[in-house]
């Protein structure tokens, strides 16, 4: 992990408080940072700010949210890993020759051998705040990985694992992802999960409830919307929609850290101390908001794993998310630790306002 | 729960040491036992040891493990009830009847509405060793019982809940039984998990290993074959397939009490204090061997809600397995505690003999 | 095809009038007759007059409504083939079995290999008149024959071919059928067509009048009561049922003779050359309706490949009809010549009297 | 139908000899043409001459053969309408509004309400020899267009029906084309069906022999390559591939015209009173060989409609197809009459040369 600092964040890392042990991920592991989950194709509209009717030219990316994270990770100087499985085609050997280019460690990324394709995301922008997404989740791919197909040596050899809740959707991919768990926990590794709650391939609200749930209970950091924690409290009795009653449950298993976000209000932190911590944003002149999930992700594991305290973590998630919403892309647009710091002290200087 | 005890036994029960608290199911509920998972209809050769193509006549019994071992504990005096789901047609109300009849409740037994059948078992005896059996699985209406049809009240008004393992074989009634152990968890009813692993209706080795160490993770008395628990090491390091491998893991988790099965060889119970006890077996004239795990299952089972020893439970439960596997059927021929006493007290005077 | 008749048919052999040179069917061919489709097992209830769940016993007998006529077929003394797909298990093997006892050819009577089961059907007997089955159609061997099993030669060697119209239900059995009426059609061979409409399989009720339309346009003889003809006209303007707008519209294609049944009313038999036939019918003391058409349908066919005249084969079937009904089983009571012209002269004496 | 010619082709109309009375369609019809199947999206490479993986942008086309075919006929100044389903999205809504700027009826084309979605083709353009085709099949909208959705007044009110191979191969579009197919033959709409076979979506080939037979029996005109004919012929004894063979066989039922493709060495044309017809072709600058096939057909249909003998309905043809072969889409690049003409007079003139 070779990463140079700003002169102002390496006085901050100096000083910073070390002061939640228990956030600390193992050491000694070849990976900082292994995704399991869907790799897929974004199809960025060309000509903006129209209905998708209306736009005749689309760019092609690499997409899915844990890839755009792991994109992002690596980007941030982590040595990182993922574990998928693409088409036997074009898109998927551009998804790996991209992962590849981009210093992801692929020997865990299986081809299909049996006809699916590779997931598609058309995104569809109206204005900043109107952005849609036509999805193609049929027969695809990433939902295909097996539980034999899951490395359990590259997950003991990372420091931390992130599943990427739509990997649960379906089987094998469902069984694949359990495993990986199992695997995690038996070798230590720290197990983030992000929730990514997308309602297609699920069968019912109730088969969502449960497997995200099996989940979460071997989960160690947990980020999510509050919308996808109501999600997954459909059989309790949460009424209020409580962050501190979700928090607790996860408590009670092995979370020690639950991001809940809430929009534009912000996120809130919890952690198994019982502190509660919310964080400034940033501005941001927003093309679209896609993306803004998996580079706060990126970047807030980033801080964690960089020993900031979760609210630095939180800062800097925060404007490697700007980052991203005001580019067309988001995995080509996950921002290196040089650019977070520039945006961050750009914004502090008052040089970027929302728009 | 009225019983009453031949002599011998009350001077047993009377002797016995109350040894292994943690076994202790709760008290003050209104059911003693609650089975959730399959409701079939086993249809029986009446001319026996020939192959079934010569086999003209069957007859009609209620069936499915987790059936019988709620017919055998309702027999043996305890409340029971039981959560699964039906066909709307003549086989269904057959069943619904015959649980009414037992005295088992089903209020949670709901009618499928989407066409789904009533699984059958046509059962082959070409001779007392040589029993096979002919499933009609696809499209059963037990696997269609859904989590909104699971009633947490009665799980929190029960004792203990009982898991059969084919109900995890498909969805949505994986999900049920995975919310049902939750429920039985967050309500503290003690869970007992048969395994009852049947490879049709899975998918997969890997998927089948997955499942059965999700629910086992739960479960607090966990009753299996070795086979059974080979499948579900599938992803670890027991080569040397150890009994205290197996039973090591699952204290790691919640449970107290492993029964594993050695066939003719006898069973085993580990607990969690790290005690390993075998029992007697008694012997019996077999007619055919289906059947003897569940009556095994409700006899040991109303040995430890009685408050024997787990030897003596155990004997108890071989003790009702023989009367099972002396007759034709396998839920009409579940004992009441005076014919498991009966039993056991000829075979001690020597009046039954293997054959 | 070596029968012996009673004096008063060999007297009405004689005098009949040849009328109807179309229905005569090629010579020389090894087979008199050869069935394509549904082999399956009949369950029927032993204790009768009571719903299905106060039966406890059931007689296994081979069922399924080509089954049937094949078996009635060569019990009226023709040299019968099947062309069909049987369960890998102890009801396929029982099945094979005993078409062989029957003296029915089996060479193209496949073996499935896919782990598919044994269609069954389970009967209820409330009262002669209220009769019901309850099916067993998923996935079953029978609908799983596919094309490349189908023997063109079998076809080109025998003089008729019975389609059941069930087997169109689903693939690849629908294509078997398709394909095995091109084949007929290829050798002169005399396809005829029992409707035998049976709601369970079918999609939606337009799929089923699109393939029983094409099946039908290459029928040389179509037997169906009303409704079924009705449900084949969904598409058309045959508002009032007419029996001649359903007669004309198949002697547009390659149809002779259509019959129409119309239940207690009898039935109507209508030709190309524009003859409108009804014929008498026989009492019966009548067990269950099951099994009713099949017998008329091998009665009747026997009739026309013997040379009666189409009103004469008519009441042939009806007599035979007459006798199933009368009896416990469908294909165990299939009546052979003698049977039935010993029916028709107790019926003729005043012997049989309805009830 | 209004349309301008050339001088040229003005004195070509007028000596033509009129030769082939079988080949007329209906008069007095409100549409020319109507097509039925395929409605989908193209997403051509910006970026050619190289592998997809290296392409970055892809422009969107309305696509699918008989889309393509309608929206040549509608260029060429026929009356033209579509019968076919699109999804319930952009792209299908997009697919609707370029079919009603090209000025052909959409009153049948039905919008699918069950979450169905728009098949894609991403065409890669590796040198203008090596082309292929990525396919998004799954779950399509226009393989759900069911047999109630096709509207039996448009088929009475055209001249021609042009049927899709392709829409045959899953239900419900199978039974629809089905369907039409009978409408068309009771209201004399002459149908051609273009084989256009395509393996994906087919289950097997011996399903797609069984349905392009039973289709191309009812139709008038066929038009296939030498291995789309090949494949249908898997249950025949035409081991020499010959094309008269082929023709004959269609002849004998409802076809008056065969046209066999075989690729560079140029079509022939077969018709019932036994002509067989080459044509020149002409040469073309090719950038890709997608929709060569479309444009033939739908500039030899206008041939024939126009009065064209086949001959040079087969030229008229040819010139279509290499001004679609010489440009980047299929469908937006389909020709007016006018451009056709000047294409053949500027090959005439020696203008174009092959490259």
């Amino acid at each position: 992990m070779q990463r140079r600092h700003s002169a102002t964040w390496n006085l901050y890392y100096k000083r910073r408080r070390v002061n939640l042990l228990s956030y600390i991920f193992p050491s000694g592991r070849k990976f900082d940072f292994t995704a399991i989950g869907r790799l897929c194709i974004d199809l960025n509209a060309n000509e903006i700010n129209r209905p998708m009717e209306e736009t005749m030219t689309f760019t092609k990316y690499v997409g899915g949210s844990p890839a755009n994270i792991a994109i992002g990770m690596s980007r941030l100087g982590h040595k990182t890993a993922f574990i998928g499985k693409i088409a036997d085609d074009q898109m998927g050997r551009f998804i790996q020759g991209y992962l590849e280019k981009e210093d992801i460690d692929t020997s865990n990324v299986v081809t299909d051998k049996t006809g699916a394709v590779t997931g598609l995301a058309f995104t569809e922008i109206k204005s900043p705040s109107e952005c849609s997404i036509l999805m193609y989740r049929d027969n695809v791919a990433d939902l295909k990985l097996g539980p034999l197909e899951v490395n359990e040596e590259l997950i003991a050899n990372s420091k931390a694992l992130l599943v990427s809740g739509t990997a649960l959707a379906a089987s094998p991919s469902r069984e694949a992802v359990l495993l990986s768990l199992d695997y995690a926990r038996k070798h230590g590794t720290t197990v983030i999960l992000d929730i990514d709650y997308r309602p297609y391939t699920w069968n019912s609200a109730e088969e969502t409830a449960v497997y995200y749930n099996l989940a979460a209970e071997k989960s160690d950091i947990i980020i999510g919307t509050r919308e996808e924690f109501d999600s997954m409290e459909r059989f309790e009795n949460n009424h209020d929609h409580s962050d501190s009653f979700t928090a607790s449950k996860w408590f009670n298993y092995s979370a020690k850290l639950v991001i809940i976000k809430h929009g534009k209000e912000g996120s809130i932190a919890y952690t198994a101390e019982g502190l509660e911590q919310r964080a400034k944003s940033y501005p941001a002149k927003v093309i679209k908001t896609f993306g803004a999930g998996d580079s706060y992700a990126a970047g807030f594991i980033h801080g964690l794993m960089s020993g900031l305290t979760i609210e630095k973590s939180m800062e800097f998630g925060s404007a490697a998310a700007c980052i991203v919403i005001s580019s067309h892309s988001c995995s080509d647009a996950m921002p290196t630790v040089a650019q977070v710091e520039d945006y961050i002290e750009r914004c502090n200087r008052g040089e970027i306002i929302a728009g």
